[in-house]
């Protein structure tokens, strides 16, 4: 009973991990707004950004990657395996977390002693969505990282309890 | 003999972790440089910028961490609740890692679609501390990444051959 409480346990997690990176991706993928300074038309997507590039890589990888881990789950096929590879996913969704969330400070406060102007007066609309993404992109990342600290200590508890 | 190996390895890692947390300390700590844009004195140093604050703080905690760990190794302490611990290891230094870089890609690229200069070519001597900075701590997350995996492999092998 326990054994079937934890798996679903997992498997929700895992659900609201792939809910997480698909709504990342939808949103931040059709984000867009524009605005015109100085008789300059001024577009903001996505894609002008590397670290955002990297961030829609990542959750795709990630959701991915959460989709095939759900299926073969049923069919036990990877058993422990899959620690390793959710080790892997955890940095990667992280990582890519962390570079957005770095690009979209700047984007919002700037940094005058660099002498960027923070955009998200111009683009509001794109800002929000951007937000959001990142929202949902960080709740990915949290729950890949719970998820795997669950399993390490799954799988780490009878070792330890096998040593007096 | 295999087990002594393995621990002179993997000790031979974590003082290479170390070094590694301790360089990207010292070096964008010390860095600086200063620069005249239309008679404006323009200073660059890490604490100007939120994501290299949290890059060094990371590396502190990372350099701190695995000091303790070196400590309690010889004694055999913690066990395999390191391998807990090295897990948080790693996704800190990966995500401060990747939020630095992030930031650092615009100072030397700029972005011109949100109409940020890059900075590199006003305060060289900065970008170049910056960049050896970075470099040592991309060396420490990777070393913690591979750290880590070697350690899921080792503590996953046994189950994996107990299973048929």
């Amino acid at each position: 009973m326990a054994v079937e409480m934890k798996k679903v346990f997992t498997i929700a997690l895992r659900l609201l991990a792939l809910a997480s990176t698909v709504v990342a991706i939808v949103v931040m993928v059709r984000s867009h707004d524009s605005a015109e300074v100085f008789n300059l038309t001024f577009t903001a997507k996505y894609s002008n950004t590397p670290a955002f590039k990297y961030f829609v890589i990542a959750e795709a990888v990630g959701g991915a990657y959460t989709v095939i881990v759900i299926f073969l789950y049923s069919k036990s096929i990877l058993g422990r395996l899959i620690i390793i590879l959710d080790t892997v996913i955890t940095v990667l969704l992280s990582s890519s977390i962390s570079a957005a969330l770095a690009i979209a400070q700047v984007g919002k406060k700037g940094n005058s002693h660099a002498g960027w102007l923070p955009v998200c007066g111009q683009v509001p609309r794109f800002c929000d969505q951007a937000t959001i993404s990142l929202i949902a992109g960080f709740v990915a990342a949290v729950v890949y990282f719970v998820l795997l600290l669950c399993s390490l200590h799954a799988v780490l508890t009878p070792i330890f309890a096998a040593k007096p």
